[in-house]
Order: structure tokens, then sequence, then C-alpha cells
């Protein structure tokens, strides 16, 4: 079944090929011209149809691009909140003031938060212990927040290679023999992450080592991070892929024709409970139901030791329009309607909108980090892999 | 919960107001103007954005409809291919020919195929037992084809008040204290029947009972019937309604907020698999995990006994453009891409899109018809329910 909707090879070349003509643009970059700093971003909701920067010049700026998502994914927004810190400080804004900003753009990803704390630390201890006078105090201050930055997006590419290497030993021991299929949902690749992210950079490996014969991809409603950002890396890389509207997961399920789902998290809670993109929970039950791995890769910083359970997460709720029109990347905004999208539901129509759902710990077969894999997952496994990233930092 | 998503009275007074200054167009009608017969159908790719009429003179307009999906939904598809045959009658085409295009226009609705059979056989049978010259025998055997159509019409019409009936009498039993939250998934009301369709029709009885709390309505990806037609029904009827993404059920039922699942049926094998939209089946997944009612509505003409069990469906798969572009009801058809629409996915990208899914006979506790109800779904309990239709219309 599978390979009728394979794409062949040659299309996939010819996707490489014209793909590789452009400048491969990284997701997040510090940038320090004549005129002062900057961070560029890659701005993802305007994805695939074009390669876009957003060039923040002050932390509102970001705060924005992280609300509208032209930055997105758990890892990634980490990495931008702590860069956010080091513009307000270099440009001179109010550091506490943008750091609460920034940790308040979204509500469920616990790296934001993590992220602009480990800036704000940096910035507060440097500036605490500066001697001379009150510029230089700044500068250097300044100067530690954005080292501080600059090491949480490296650890984060270091991050992502280990998690790609536990990944894939651990799917290679649930599912003998390679070949694996394996589904995703919304988007984890390099476009989240200072290196080739979560959940993807597993199948991205088991594609480098001839052991994927397929990854399903979710499309991901309402905003298609799967059909628009999912496939935009797969095509880039070569891989076999399939895109499917969300509702179609089951069929396959069914036919047998998944080994294994592999899904990211934006908060996991200290029982194990996992907050990721809506629609990863009914994923996590058909998994159960047809006897299927339902692996969750994270770095360690997603664990969130101060949530105690699912019930604890609070989850985003997103405006309506987001589902009553569909905002495609090529369409002009319009700006007469609610969200500038294109109206598919009756005028009026309410809309719910959680961003994401919560994965009870029972469901969740493995939760792999760069520390290790929690499996079965308790909160014993996950305090210990907490324990173990400690233990190194603090070596 | 449920409330802070709610709409209020005033929004769904606003838009049923605005509603019912719009000429109500039934889903199919045929007129029989001075130029000939035609048969008259509301353009559902257009809804809501606009109540468009497509005239059908000749049957290979109507097999394009029906491909289109301008026409669509199981008893109305029958009720189609009824006047299809009728129309090719009257017009004098080939009835043979054209019964065999229509019949074959969407492989997976058997009420497709038995509208057309039932019209073709009256054809046949007047034609056969005709007298006289050979105009005045077609003559004769179009008007039977005709009436015919127009019987199954009315028998549709008949048997959506049953259902409605039936099915509100069996939430009550498995649901007491009312104050209904049903979900359902694609469409099923007026705009797929010749009265208020089947699962639609029994939460559009429970909302004039005053006993409908809410309906929870899946957009239904690819097509977004649930986000078109679905709500549009809804809130013209005023009915307390809310949409979200199918991705998002899951959260619902996690809530405790859906105290059943209402779908239709494209067929149901004889024992009693259903084949119905693609995301029915996740759906059955998640009620029984969560042990919430799914429940079943389609005439008797939906049971096809030729059909031994879910494997031997066949279920149609559609173009991958459905789900690599976006296609709004808005949008103009620009023409140069596959599928007219706005591209989401990356060029080149290959989709695996089933139009159905099929959920055995175990996930759905109750199957609701014209003639009863069976609970538990077993091969028997369905033949009765045929017998027992085949009784009365012999009797």
């Amino acid at each position: 079944m599978a390979d009728q909707y394979a794409q062949s090879g040659e299309d996939i070349r010819a996707i490489d090929d014209k793909r590789s003509e452009a400048v491969d643009i990284p997701a997040i970059r510090w940038e320090e011209p004549a005129e002062g700093p900057v961070l560029v971003l890659l701005d993802q909701t305007r994805l695939p149809a074009e390669e876009a920067e957003l060039v923040c010049t002050d932390p509102q700026a970001l705060v924005q691009a992280i609300r509208s998502l032209a930055v997105r994914g758990a890892p990634l927004l980490g990495i931008a909140g702590a860069y956010g810190v080091a513009l307000a400080a270099a440009r001179g804004f109010d550091v506490a003031e943008a750091a609460e900003a920034l940790a308040d753009a979204r509500p469920t990803a616990v790296n934001l938060a993590y992220g602009v704390r480990r800036a704000q630390e940096a910035y507060r201890s440097a500036f605490g212990s500066g001697t001379g006078d009150g510029a230089r105090v700044r500068e250097r201050a300044a100067a530690a927040a954005l080292a501080s930055a600059r090491a949480l997006h490296a650890e984060d590419a270091a991050a992502s290679a280990k998690m790609a290497e536990h990944g894939l030993r651990l799917l290679d021991e649930l599912v003998p023999g390679g070949n694996h299929r394996i589904l995703t949902h919304c988007n984890t690749g390099a476009l989240v992450s200072g290196g080739e992210g979560t959940a993807f950079a597993v199948a991205l490996a088991a594609h480098r080592a001839g052991r994927l014969r397929r990854l399903w991809v979710d499309e991901t409603r309402p905003l298609l991070q799967g059909a628009r950002l999912t496939a935009y890396e797969a095509a880039r890389n070569g891989m076999a892929y399939t895109l499917l509207t969300d509702n179609a997961a089951g069929s396959l399920f069914a036919a047998g024709e998944v080994d294994a789902v592999l899904i990211g998290a934006d908060r996991i809670a200290a029982d194990g409970s996992v907050a990721n993109k809506v629609g990863s929970y009914p994923l996590a039950v058909l998994a159960r139901y047809h006897h299927v791995p339902f692996i969750v890769v994270a770095p360690v910083t997603t664990i969130d030791p101060e949530t105690a359970d699912g019930a604890s997460i609070e989850v985003e709720q997103r405006a309506g329009h987001e589902v009553t029109e569909v905002t495609a990347p090529r369409v002009p905004v319009a700006g007469v309607e609610a969200g500038g999208g294109i109206p598919v539901a009756p005028l009026g129509t309410q809309a719910y909108n959680p961003a994401f759902d919560v994965t009870p710990p029972d469901l969740v077969t493995a939760i792999v980090t760069e520390w290790g894999v929690a499996s079965p997952v308790t909160s014993e496994g996950l305090s210990e892999l907490c324990a173990r990233s400690l233990q190194v930092s603090m070596s």
C-alpha cells in the first residue's frame, strides 16, 4: 500500500536540486551589523512558498514573531527567548520587562521560559558582580546574556544529535529489522531547533542509516505545520515521505502501515504527561489501540518538575479564526477579515481551538532525551534524567 | 468549558435573520421548463459563501457534479442517481450507458448504485411491458423512471423523520437527563437527503426538543464539509454549535465534553462494518477509549448484504491535491495548479487521501435506521432490519 503513495526518487531529486539552489537559511541567527545587533528569523509562516527573513531589532518585535508563530517549536523558542533577552540588553531596553514579555508570549512551551530565565540570570549575575562605570557594567552584562544564549543554542544542537542517536537505537529495538514506517505530527526538525530537531531528527537519522521506509506526515491543522514545514524539511533531505490529513492516520494504523509514532513535546509534567501540538493525544490513543509504540522526543529542558501532572499544564487557547478561516502561505492578507484569511465557515461561527493537548504517561511508550530514554514513563525515570543532566552541567 | 466557546443567542439570531432573507434552496429538485426537464442542484462546493444553483441538462453533467462533490452525501446520491436515470430517459440519452456512468461516479456510497438501479429497473420494466409506437413506449418508460426517483425522494424524506425519532429515543436512553453534547463529523443534514438528513437530523430533533446542549462540529478535512456545510445547517437552524479541527476532538473527549458521537454512513457491510468519511474510525476508537456511545445513523439502503465485511468495502482514493492544496469557497480558481487551489505543501509532495475509512462493528454502539435500531451491531440484527423494510415495501 505504501508504495503507491511513494514519491519517486526522481521527484525527490527534482525537489532537492531545486531547493539546494536556494540559500540555506537557519531558523534563527544573531547578527551584529554597524547599526547594532539584530536577531534574524526565518519567517516560518511564509514557508514553503518563500524563504523570507524577519529581522528583530527590539524584543517587542520578537514577542510578536513568537505569537504569530513566525518562530516556533519548543527548543527553538527557548533559544529565541534567550537571544531576546540578549537583544534587549544589547539595545538598552529594560531587561526585566523584556524578559517578562518574552516568557509570557506563549504559555505552554516551558523551554521559552527556561531560555529567557537562563539569559536573564546570566545578565543579572554579571550586572551584580560588575565594577567600574555603569555603561561598562551594562555592556559586560549584555555580553554575558549573549554568551548564555549562544551556549543554549550550541547545547541544543548537541542535544539534537544525542536525541537522534538514542531515538534511532530505541526504534531499532522496538521495531527490529529496520525499514521503519514512522508517523509524525506537527514540525520537529531543524526549524524548531539549534540542530536537527527532536522527533524529526530521529527519522532523519533512520533515513541516513538507510532504515527509513516512509515518513508519514500529518498535515497538522489548523496551521498546517506538517504540510508546510515537515514536508519542506523532508523534501530538502530527500526522505521518502507522504502527506496525509490528520483524519487519515486512523486508516494507516488499521492497515498496519505505521511501525511507530514519533512526536515532540512542548512541556512534560513531572508525572510524564506530555503537552504537544493538538492532535497528539488522539494519535496516542490510536497507537495504543493498534499496539504501535508512541515515542516522545524532547530535550531535558522540556521536563518541568514544577508542573506536577497533566491537569496542571496550562493549554494555550488560540483565536477561532485559525479554524474558521484558511490562511495559506501565498494568499495575500486582505485585512478585512478577522484573521486575514479566507473564511470557510459561516459568518459568526465560534471555534474551539486549543493549541495543544495532553497525553497521559500510560499512553507514552518512551520519552527520548539527550540524556537517555525513560521507558516506561515514570516520575522516577524522568527525575533521574533531569538529575543526570544537572550533574553533568555542574561537573 | 463548553460555555466559553458557545455562540451567544444574539449571534445565532443575527445569523438566522441574515440567512432567512435568502431563498431556501433545496439540495436537489426536478424541474420541467419549456426547453425540457432539468435537474437543479444546490452547488455544495460553493457553500457557505454563496447559494449557487447547478442546472444539469444531461446525465454527464450530473456525473461531473457527483465527482466534484457539488452533490454529495449517501442518501442524496441515491436520489440524484435515480433522477439522473430519469433525466437520461426524458432527454433521449442511452439509459443503460447513463446508468452505468452514474453508478460508477463514486465507488463507496452504495446508495448511489441503489438509486440508479431502482430507476433503471422502473424504466426497463415499463419499457418491456410497453405497447404501441416506440416514442410513446419510451415516454411512458421515462415517466416510470421519474416516478421511481420521486418515490425514492419522498421515501428518503420520510426515512429522515423516522431516523430522527428513533435516534433521539436511543440518545435519551443512552444519555439520560437530556442536555446532549453531540460530536458529529462531515455533513449529514438536509444537504445530503430528501429530508433533514441522518445523524444531523437526530441532533436537530434534540435541538427542537430543547435537549441539545451543544453540537460539536468536526471541520472534516480535506474538503471541510463540517466547517462549510454542517456549520451552515446548524447556524440556519439556530442550534448551539461550535466548530473544531478534527485534531481537537481528542481534547474534548478527555475533558468529558462529549456525550455521544453521531455520524452517517456511506456503506454498511453485512457484518456491520461502517464505511464513512475519513476520520470516522479514529473517532470510534476515541469514543471506545472514553466510554462514549458511537452511533451510526443511515437509511436501510446503506446496508449492503452483498458486501460481507469491512475488508470487502472498496474505499475511494481521491486526488492528492485535495490535501496538498487548500480550496476555499471564495478563492478564484487560478487554473494553473493541479487542483486550482492554493498550495500549502512543497511542490511535488504526494498525498495519501482516502475519502472514507472503515469502522468495525465492535466499535459501533448502535446503527439507527428508519426501520429501527440495531444494538449491539450484528449481522443478524442488520438482516432483520433489512427484512422488515422489504416486508413493508412488499405488503
